[in-house]
């Protein structure tokens, strides 16, 4: 089947999705958890097959271990699927109530985006969590795995979606893209897809963005500053920095930059340099940084580069207004922390820093749907529509205006025989 | 002065507008107020010779009557100015509030999307309102209008900026494009510009969208129906459609498509096509239309057509379910309707059609955002992410994460030696 025409059945099905209730959904994921269990065997044996392969073409332990769906792995998304279940159904939330004229009540609905693509890394359990996801909002979903797995996400495939048929879900809702090929045709199917999910790397992320008019939801770079203002308690600056650069460091929310303000950088730079070298942190300073510290030199290029790994570039600013600029010009508007004890310069610095997170005296590495208290989470998006930050339930969700009448006409309200009312009706 | 450094401009003022008072932008709407009525002749001298320049060049009269800004306009502008002042400031908006953990307080906020790029139609007093939109919800903007208004506007420009200047709003938030250079120019700025407000002609708004990374909100084309479905009141049924087609043909909200139930066709169609051409409709039928009423021959192109006039294609459907098929396959996604008095099929009319707005025995008419009761209105947006149907002011809004802690870092929730509280603390 062409891509085309598995877009255009997810398309049809997520009419139908839309329009199914609550309770049949649950139902549908309680089904899809008992055959991930009752099918324990046959998932097993395609991992294995994967692994093999993967092994055989020499991949790394760490990729490895993120292609392995091993008993552990599958109890967990077990897990994911029950507490989903028990999550409020997103479906039909109303927003707004206002009555615009007596028998004429006007409703804001949540409803479903409608058919949402995603591309993912080479990690089964993704495959689980987004289309229970997926099905839970009401959304047809095509997927694409890493390539590595092809086994694991054929089988899980079948056995989701056969599960979520048997349990009444409309056939096609779900669909699996298996090549490299079909990524590229999907990136033209805006007539059926609604928004694009692209997880990986930078430059993968910023080739979808730049090669379709399809919404994308989701961030390329992670360049995130923590700025050590002259009023910081050195401790918990010390502190944060380290959390924020050590606790995980090849993530996206971890810290890339330290910007230090001049009148607290011979206290806090030699103090930093010692906490960090100690947990293997290679610096690269600017030249103020420098004189007071012996580290690499920061050249320009390493203000817009996410390393991802244990590195981190440190300069030292004169003041608060050149650190705002700083990270307006070379942050990704993910997130960034000021530490200090000065609650009017941080109301400041979270006003006026363009990024999805703005963080006051804590760890970057807060910025996360799970740590949000988000629940299940669909990734973190750096764009200013729609959904920004980390991205639950709700970032899969658009609505409706439902107006419901009993044969009104705008003419008399147009010629002034009648006049709105606009009561809110609350919700 | 080009239109990067422009884009710039604003981008740079954009910020410092965010984190002004409500307080602030009122007192500079109130300084803008004052100075249309202080300047009043000036704007005049400008439209005047607008006006002028479109007689010789033989703009027809519907044109001129839009491009005319006299007193009475004027007075318009400055009455809405007054009301956009009366609303609720947008900007720092509480939606979500969460405990992380003792001490470490989540918030997410309502803060301005940053530069809005609007380009609109021969109005100018819609360079009035949407520059006090963007000024009240803290954006900056880029503004192009229609090339027949290029001295009103330019005066209009002048008048505004300076007035907002002067009231201490940062210089440059607003920027005035004049050529349609500019506009091409704009549509790659994605590094400042968040987002586009295209108004205009479907090919114009398609364009648009068609040529940009940047996020567009609006529509393109409004295909608006009327199901009458067979449990249809045939009086009410009348009436609706007569209003959806006849109030104001020529706008978006227009229906431009009646499908009518083969149940209810025999008593309904005679009644409608008498009521119709009763009004000047031009009538266009399906075989089976025909076969009940005398009337023109709709051909496969009409489905998919936008009159904006006088003119109504007119389907007989098998059912429910062919009438919410054809909605969805033929429709723009904008504002369609059933007649019917079954509840029942009313309330899965609205969850199975995929459009912005779905009405229940009610005029498409109702679809706008003063009748919606949204205030001051942005535009109609098709999108199914971030705003959807009638926009007011949450459309100019994005949101940020606000996390304040005191010193808070992740490895003793990662570790197990603390847990997240997530205790909700209300708005």
């Amino acid at each position: 089947m062409d891509i085309k025409t598995k877009a255009g059945q997810a398309r049809g099905a997520s009419g139908k999705l839309a329009s199914t209730s609550a309770e049949e959904r649950n139902a549908a994921l309680r089904s899809i958890a008992q055959a991930l269990e009752s099918e324990g065997a046959s998932i097993d044996a395609a991992n294995k097959a994967d692994l093999e392969a993967a092994r055989e073409t020499g991949l790394a332990a760490p990729l490895l271990k993120r292609l392995k769906f091993d008993v552990a792995k599958r109890v967990d998304c077990i897990a994911g699927i029950a507490s989903l279940i028990s999550l409020p159904d997103p479906v039909g939330v109303v927003q707004k109530r206002t009555e615009l004229s007596p028998g004429l009540e006007l409703t804001r609905e949540a409803c479903p985006i409608g058919v949402v693509g995603i591309i993912f890394e080479s990690r089964p359990d993704a495959l689980v969590q987004i289309s229970t996801l997926c099905l839970k909002s009401g959304n047809g979903c095509l997927l694409k795995g890493g390539s590595e797995a092809r086994n694991t996400n054929r089988r899980l495939y079948e056995v989701i979606s056969g599960a979520a048929a048997s349990a009444g879900m409309p056939d096609g809702w779900m669909q699996l893209l298996e090549t490299r090929e079909d990524v590229g045709a999907m990136l033209a199917l805006d007539e059926y897809i609604d928004l694009l999910i692209p997880r990986g790397s930078n430059a993968f992320v910023r080739h979808i963005m730049d090669n379709t008019h399809i919404a994308v939801m989701g961030h390329a770079d992670g360049i995130c500053h923590v700025y050590i203002d002259a009023a910081a308690e050195v401790g918990m600056a010390l502190d944060v920095v380290e959390d924020s650069k050590c606790q995980y460091p090849a993530v996206c929310n971890a810290a890339e930059k330290v910007l230090v303000h001049e009148g607290i950088a011979h206290e806090f730079l030699p103090r930093m340099k010692a906490r960090l070298e100690g947990r293997g942190v290679e610096l690269r300073g600017c030249a103020l940084t420098r004189a007071i510290i012996d580290c690499k030199v920061a050249e320009e290029a390493d203000w817009d580069a996410e390393y991802l790994d244990a590195i981190l570039a440190v300069k030292v600013v004169n003041g608060f207004d050149e650190a705002v600029e700083h990270i307006n010009r070379h942050g990704s508007g993910h997130t960034d922390a000021i530490v200090t004890a000065d609650t009017a310069a941080a109301e400041k610095f979270m006003d006026l820093v363009d990024s999805a997170d703005v963080f006051w005296n804590c760890s970057t590495r807060f910025a996360d749907g799970f740590r949000f208290g988000l629940g299940a989470e669909v990734g973190i998006s750096t764009s200013k529509l729609h959904a920004r930050g980390p991205v639950g339930l709700e970032g899969l969700m658009s609505y409706k205006w439902k107006l419901r009448g009993s044969g009104q006409t705008v003419a008399p309200f147009s010629d002034g025989r009648m006049e709105f009312t606009h009561v809110d009706k609350g919700v």
